[in-house]
């Protein structure tokens, strides 16, 4: 099999949300020996002028559905950021994971040179496709689940390297 | 022109360590401007068992070298892990970018059945090509490169999501 956009993106998006929920599984696991509320962790920053736990999982979700959804010309649901609990959190990944599912391979693959106009405040982002998954989706999604699982275990999470790449 | 190997490889590598030079030179811009030793920051970590600024760098050097080399089927070579000045980690960077790039397209392409054979201390893992490259090699880089981003950014460096993403 070659590589193709269906398999330099979905697996990955599938595969490192799912590692993020055993994250937040720990997490939860972890306020509830120690006895705090294990809703302490949504608001931790890793600086005061960084992103919450809550919104680096909600951006990762946003970039895995945004990529999904673009590379393959749909128009993109739109997704409330009102999750308050790691509760909530963790169905945020697992719907973003259902809606990776949701694709085949044969509505991503082919879709190297389609155009991607991303909206953002500084104006409209322009990219091919393959440009696009490889210099904005995939870089993004991993700096928001990396930025993730670093405020967990900055805040105590035990939770090591092959939480982070799972899979085995 | 279809995704490949190579192209899902190579051109991330040396983009992300090109923006890790970006983001050192504004920590030493940064210790100059207030005054205390920028090689503070090679010591830094995230939790007392997470490994220094120096080591995230040091394996994410790696993490490219082993997987283009590996790829490819090409020896190894072997770094010193000396690196103990912020104007030394720049350098590691850019020995590896230099590495990655004396690679050829033809080197890479069609590696996605490769047998690859990773010593740990736990045991060999393997891989064909492309889960290697997709679930080892890029996972365990941006790991790296992010949680290097995020000690500087935790240690006051003013440094940005399009200095993250780079290349623009």
């Amino acid at each position: 099999m070659a590589i193709s956009m269906y398999s330099a993106s979905a697996p990955t998006f599938i595969r490192m949300l799912g590692n993020l929920q055993t994250w937040l599984d720990k997490a939860l696991a972890h306020a509830e020996a120690r006895k705090f509320d294990p809703n302490n962790f949504i608001g931790l920053r890793l600086a005061p002028d960084m992103l919450p736990l809550s919104k680096q999982v909600q951006i990762a979700s946003d970039m895995a559905k945004g990529c999904m959804g673009r590379l393959a010309g749909a128009e993109l649901p739109k997704w409330d950021d009102n999750e308050a609990t790691l509760a909530e959190l963790r169905a945020r990944a697992q719907k973003t994971i259902d809606y990776v599912k949701s694709f085949t391979a044969a509505q991503i693959d082919g879709s190297e040179g389609r155009e991607i106009t991303i909206p953002t405040r500084a104006g409209e982002l322009k990219f091919d496709g393959e440009t696009y998954l490889k210099h904005y989706a995939l870089p993004n999604f991993y700096f928001h689940v990396t930025t993730a699982y670093a405020l967990l275990r900055h805040g105590g999470v035990v939770i090591g390297k092959s939480d982070y790449l799972g899979g085995r």
